[in-house]
C-alpha cells in the first residue's frame, strides 16, 4: 500500500481525507485595502499562551500583505457561508463588496455571522516548503452556535454528530437466523416516518381525518383544483389509491368542493391543512432543538439526496401550473 | 462579542468549533517500545516538498520520544476506529496490545485499516507556547475509501457531503401563500419512506401482498408466534390496525398458520419475508453506493436519533422473549 514514488495528485487526495472546517483569514494592507483568503489549514496550537496557526502558499498574491501585517483575523465559517468561502477562494475583484464589517480590536477586517472568530497578532512565521506557516497569538475571539461548514475530500459537508453512547434502538442482539435488523435503512425510514405522523394523530383524530385524507389535503393545499387522476399522480407512490369515496368524505366534511371533474379546497379545508402543517413544523422544531440545527440540516440534505435517487418520476408538486 | 479578557474554557470551546479529522501519531522509542497519541492538530503544509504538521503538548509523556525520534507516522482514522481513538487518547498501559502492525518504511509503528497514513521524517520542530509543533516530510503515504472519523466541538461525528449543486427537489419556488415546502422534515421522511417501499412494490405485487401484510410478515419474521393484539402493539403506530381479516388473507395464502390465539410464520411465509428483506437490502446497497458509505452511515445515525426522540414507547421488537 505504500507509495514508492510520489504522485502529487494521489498525495493531495490522501491529505484531503483529513476533514477540516473552513476559514477565511483577513488582513489590512498598508494602503488600507482589505485582503482575505479561504484556508482550511487552520488549527489550534496552544492554550496558554493562546496560539493558532495556518499556512499560506508562497505563490499567493496576498502573501506580502500577510507577512507585512502584524494582525490578521481567522473566521470559522458557518454552513450558511458556503458562497462566501467560494468568493474568498477565487481571485475575485472586490471580495469584501457588500459585506458590512464588524469592529475589531485591530485594523484587520472582521467578517460578521461566522461560527467563531479569532483576532490574532503574528507571533512567528516559519518556512514550510511551498507555504509559509503563520502562528498567531489570539488577542480576541468570539463564537456562537451556528453550525460550522466542513470540508472533506474536496467537497463541502455538514456533520452528523455521534452521541457519546452508541445509538441503538434495541437492547437485544438480533436473533442470528433473522437478517432483519434495526440497521436496515428501509426499517429506519419507515419507523421515522410513521413516528412523525403518529405525533399528528391526535390532531387528525380531532379533524376526523385519516392519513390518506391528510395527504390529499396536503397536495390540494399546494396545488389546488386537481382531478382524481391528478391527485393519484401525486399520491400513488405511497401505495394508496385515492377513490371517489375518499373524496366524498372530504366533500361531506366541507373540506373540499367539486368543480366539474376537479376538487377545490374550501376555506375550512385549507385551515385544516394549515393546522396540520403548523403542527408538523412544531414537531420539527422540537426535533431540531434535540438533534441540533447542523444535524437537522444534515438529515434533510441526506433525505433529499436519497429522494433524488429513488424518485420513481413523480410530477413536481411545486412546479408552476401551465 | 469580543472577549475583553481570556476565559480558557470559552477559548477551548471557540477553537472546538473548527472541525477536524482524528489522527493517531506513532513513533518508536529508543528502547524499541512503541508510543502513540491521538491528535486532531494535524494539517497539511506543503505539496512540494511534501510537508505536514501537528502539535504535541509539552506536558505529554511521549514528548521525549517524539523529539528524539527521527520518524513518526500519522494515521487518519476511519469511522470504525473510534475506539482506537479513545484508546490512544488515554494514558493506557499498552495501547498497541492486540494490534497487528503493518510494515512501514521507518521504525515507527504503522497501524492498519486507517483512511490514510503518512510516514514522515521530522523536518523541523518549532516552539508553540505550551505545545511543540512538529513539521514532517512525508516519505510514504497511502489511503483508501474508508469514511473518515470527524471531531467537532468535543464530539465525534460523521459527515454528510454536500454535492456541488444545491439539492432541490422542485424546480419551482413554493407559492407564497402556502407554507408547505420540500424543506418540511415530515415531507422528506414520508417521501423517502414511500419511495423506498415503492421499489418493493413489484415484489409485493408478485407475492399478492399489500404493505400492511408486508409489515406483518416482517414483524413475525423477527418475533414469531404473536397474538393479533401483540402484532398491533408493534404495528399500531403506523396508523394501520391489523384485523382478523388481514390475518385470514395471510392464512389463506399459507404464509401464516394459527396456533390457538397465536400466528406462526410458515416456511413459505418466512421465505416471502426473506425475499422482501433481500430486496430491501439490494435497494439499500444501491443507495449506499450512490450516497457514499460515510453519508449512508450518517443518515442511519440521524434517523436513529430521530426515532429515539419520537418513540411513542414501542415495544422492543428484538428483545428476548420471556
Amino acid at each position: 500500500m505504500t507509495q514508492p514514488s510520489f504522485d502529487p495528485k494521489a498525495f493531495r487526495t490522501a491529505l484531503g481525507t483529513f476533514t477540516t472546517g473552513v476559514t477565511i483569514i483577513t488582513a489590512q494592507a498598508a494602503d488600507g485595502s482589505s485582503v482575505g483568503i479561504t484556508a482550511n489549514s487552520f488549527n489550534s496550537v496552544s492554550l496558554d499562551p493562546p496560539l493558532v496557526l495556518w499556512s499560506l502558499a508562497k505563490s499567493a498574491n496576498s502573501l506580502p500583505v500577510f507577512t507585512d501585517s502584524k494582525h490578521w483575523n481567522v473566521h470559522v465559517l458557518s454552513v450558511d457561508q458556503e458562497s462566501l468561502s467560494g468568493r474568498f477562494a477565487s481571485r475575485g475583484e472586490d471580495k469584501f463588496a457588500g459585506i458590512e464589517l464588524d469592529d475589531g480590536i485591530t485594523p484587520a477586517p472582521l467578517l460578521p455571522n461566522c461560527t467563531a472568530r479569532f483576532q490574532c497578532r503574528t507571533a512567528f512565521t516559519h518556512d514550510g516548503g511551498d507555504h509559509i506557516i503563520f502562528i498567531g497569538e489570539v488577542i480576541g475571539f468570539d463564537h456562537n452556535d451556528l453550525p460550522p461548514l466542513v470540508y472533506q475530500s474536496g467537497q463541502y459537508a455538514l456533520t452528523a454528530r455521534k452521541p457519546r453512547e452508541e445509538v441503538r434502538l434495541t437492547k437485544a442482539e438480533p436473533p442470528p437466523e433473522c437478517s432483519y435488523t434495526e440497521d436496515l435503512l428501509g426499517y429506519l425510514l419507515g419507523r421515522a416516518h410513521f413516528q412523525m405522523v403518529n405525533r399528528l394523530q391526535g390532531l387528525l383524530h380531532d379533524q376526523h381525518l385519516d392519513q390518506a385524507q391528510f395527504f390529499i389535503l396536503s397536495v390540494l393545499c399546494i396545488r389546488d383544483r386537481l382531478t382524481l387522476d391528478e391527485i393519484n399522480d401525486y399520491i400513488g407512490y405511497t401505495g394508496h389509491t385515492v377513490e371517489q369515496a375518499d373524496m366524498q368524505v372530504l366533500v361531506s366534511a366541507r373540506h373540499v368542493v367539486m368543480e366539474g371533474p376537479r376538487y377545490r379546497l374550501t376555506a375550512d379545508g385549507r385551515e385544516a391543512s394549515l393546522l396540520q402543517i403548523a403542527q408538523a413544523k412544531a414537531i420539527e422544531e422540537d426535533l431540531v432543538e434535540t438533534l441540533g440545527p447542523g444535524d437537522a440540516l444534515a438529515l434533510k440534505l441526506l433525505l433529499k439526496r436519497l429522494i433524488e435517487n429513488t424518485d420513481p418520476g413523480l410530477p413536481d408538486l411545486w412546479a408552476v401550473s401551465v
